[in-house]
C-alpha cells in the first residue's frame, strides 16, 4: 500500500509500505479520503518535528472502510464504513479521571505523535471508530472530523434558539461553527476580512461583515437592541479578531476560543470584568461531538459538500501542501487516498 | 452635618451641608464607618473625573443606622443599623432584563457616578439596604461591601469542599477572597510578592508563596497530584500575574478575573484552549451576596476585625489617602465618619 511519509520540513514522498496487521482491539482501515487541515500544513512546514517520529504519514480528517479486524473487536464488520475520532488517551491521568480524556494530560492526537491517515492502509484502536449512515458519501464524511470540532465548539458555547452569534473568521472550521450554530437556531454574523471567504460565507446564506469596513460592535449593538451578541466565536487567531471579541458580547456573554494561539495575545481584561464575560476553551471534540457531527452530515450532505473546494490523488499532497502555503481561494482540500 | 467634598485632584474639604430630607423610597442614614477602596485613591488621584460631579462626596464601603425614612419606607425603622449596597440600576436595559441590574448598561455606582458614604448624612434609595446582625460591630460591617466582592467572586468561580484554590494578590479584596474560599470549604494557596501582605496573610493562616522566589505551578502540581488548580483568582491586575494565571488551572479549570485592569493585557489563550480553561469575569455583587456575607460576618467578626489595620476620623480622610498614595503596609483603612 502506498504511504505519503513525512520525512523533514517540506519533504514528503510516496513510500510503499507494507499495511499493518491490527493487534488486538485494532482494526485495519482502507482509508477513501482525508482533508489537509491546518496542523498537517504546520507540520509540512516543519513545526510539528518534536512530536513526529518521520517517516511518517501524518492527517486525521478522514473516512474509510473497515479492511481487517484484529482478535477481540466486536460491533463492527468488514467492510463497515467509518470515520475515525483520532485520539488515544492514557486513561490514568487526572484529566481522565475527571471525565475530559478528549484532553488527556499525555494525549496521542493520531496523525501528529502516531502515524496518520495519508496512507492507504491504516491500523487504529478500534475505540476511535466512529460508523456512517448510509446516504453520507466518503467524500463529505472526510469533513465529519473539523464537523466534530465544530459540533464541541457550539456545545461548550451553549448555543441555543434565536442567540446571537458572531463567528469571526471563516476558514474551514469557522464556516463549519456558523453552520453548527446556525443548525442550533443561532442568528449567525460571519466577521472576516478576506474577500473570497466573505463572498463564500455570503454565498453560503450568512450575514457577513467585513471589520476594516465596518464597525462590528455598532452592527452588533444594532441587531440586538443594545444588548451584544450571546455567543462569539474566536477562530482566527489574530490579534485584530482577539481585540475585537470582547467587544462584542452582552453582559454574562459567552467567547468560545477555538482558534489555536501561538503566542500570548493583548486581550481586554477590563471588558470582561465589566460585563462578567466568560472565556471558554475549547478543543478537539468528545464522543457525542462526532455523534452530532454525523447527524448533521446525514441530515444534509449537500451544504456541507460545498465546502469541498478541491480533490487530489495521494501522490499530489506534497503540490496540494505547497499551493496551500502559497495562499489559495480553497475552503477545504480533500485528497482521495485509496 | 460635615460631609468630605471631592473638588478636583488631590483636594477633598470637610464641608459643612444640610443633610437631604429622603424622597418617597428612600432613606437618610447616620454614617458611622466608610472604608477607603482602591477606586476612592483611584478618584482622589483625579481619574474618576468623567464619573463625578464636583463637589460630592465619595465612598461606599460603609456601616450606617437609619437616621429618617422617606414616604412609602416598609420593613425599616428608624435606628436599625444597616449596610448599603451601592448600585442603582436602570431596570430597563438589556442587562437589566435579563437578570444582571447588578452590572447594568447604565449602572449608576453609587459614590462615584451620585454622592458617596464620606459624609456624616447620606440619603439612598431604601432598596440598597440589608439589615445587620446585632453581634456584627459597625467597625467590622464597614468591611461586608468589599467581603460582598469576595462572595460574588467565589459564588462564580463555584468555589466548593476540597478545590484547590490560588488566589494571586494579597490586598484586602484578595485577602477576602482567600477567606471566603476557605470557608467555602476550599486549599488555598495566597500568591503575593509584597513581603508585609505575604506576612499578613500567613499570619491568617494561609498557606502562602511568593512567585518571584520559587515556581507557583510546580508547588500547584506536588499539590494536587499534577491536575492543577481548580479555581485560580487574578486579584493582582500586574502582568505577572495574569502570565501565571493560566499556568495554574486543571483540565476544564476556572479562572476568576477579579482585579480591575485598565489597559489590555497578554494571555495565554494557548492554554485556554489546550486545558479548556474557563476565564470568568465578576464584577461587584448580587443581594444573595450581601446577605453571604453578613452571615459570614456575624458568624466570625474577630477574623474579619483583623484586616482592619487602622481607624481615623473623617478630618484625615484626605491624610489618609494621601498615605495610602505614599504606600503603606495597611490592609483596610477605615473613616469613623460620626
Amino acid at each position: 500500500m502506498k504511504a505519503a511519509n513525512y520525512y523533514i520540513k517540506e519533504n514528503i514522498r510516496i513510500d510503499d509500505c507494507p499495511p499493518i496487521t491490527p493487534g488486538p482491539g485494532q482494526v485495519r482501515l482502507q482509508i477513501a479520503y482525508c482533508g489537509i487541515c491546518g496542523s498537517d500544513l504546520h507540520a509540512w512546514h516543519g513545526k510539528m518535528d518534536h512530536r513526529l517520529k518521520p517517516p511518517q504519514p501524518v492527517g486525521h480528517e478522514c473516512s474509510a472502510e473497515i479492511a481487517e479486524l484484529g482478535p477481540g473487536v466486536k460491533g463492527l464488520e468488514i467492510g463497515q464504513r467509518v470515520v475515525v475520532r483520532p485520539l488515544d488517551p492514557c486513561n490514568t491521568c487526572p484529566a481522565c479521571k475527571a471525565g475530559h480524556s478528549h484532553i488527556c494530560q499525555k494525549l496521542k492526537f493520531m496523525g501528529l505523535d502516531t502515524p496518520g491517515a495519508f496512507q492507504q492502509s491504516w491500523t487504529v484502536p478500534a475505540h476511535t471508530l466512529h460508523k456512517l449512515p448510509r446516504n453520507v458519501p466518503l467524500d463529505v464524511a472526510a469533513l465529519i472530523e473539523p464537523l466534530a470540532v465544530a459540533c464541541h465548539d457550539i456545545r461548550l458555547g451553549e448555543v441555543k434558539k434565536d442567540d446571537y452569534v458572531v463567528v469571526i473568521g471563516a476558514g474551514p472550521i469557522g464556516m463549519l461553527v456558523a453552520m453548527v450554530a446556525r443548525a442550533a437556531g443561532g442568528r449567525v454574523l460571519v466577521a472576516e476580512v478576506n474577500p473570497a471567504r466573505l463572498r463564500f460565507a455570503a454565498d453560503l446564506g450568512f450575514e457577513t461583515i467585513d471589520p476594516n469596513g465596518a464597525d462590528v460592535a455598532e452592527r452588533v449593538e444594532k441587531a440586538t437592541a443594545t444588548a451584544g451578541a450571546d455567543i462569539v466565536f474566536e477562530v482566527s487567531g489574530s490579534q485584530a479578531g482577539i481585540s475585537l471579541m470582547t467587544k462584542l458580547p452582552r453582559t454574562r456573554g459567552r467567547v468560545v476560543m477555538v482558534a489555536i494561539v501561538s503566542e500570548p495575545k493583548a486581550v481586554d481584561l477590563f471588558r470582561v470584568f465589566w460585563r462578567e464575560l466568560r472565556i471558554i476553551g475549547a478543543r478537539v471534540y468528545e464522543p457525542q461531538d462526532f455523534e452530532k457531527a454525523i447527524s448533521i452530515a446525514s441530515a444534509d450532505p449537500a451544504s456541507l459538500a460545498k465546502l469541498i473546494t478541491s480533490r487530489r490523488p495521494l501522490e499530489e499532497l506534497p503540490a496540494a501542501l505547497h499551493d496551500l502555503s502559497q495562499g489559495t481561494n480553497d475552503m477545504k482540500v480533500l485528497i482521495k487516498v485509496s
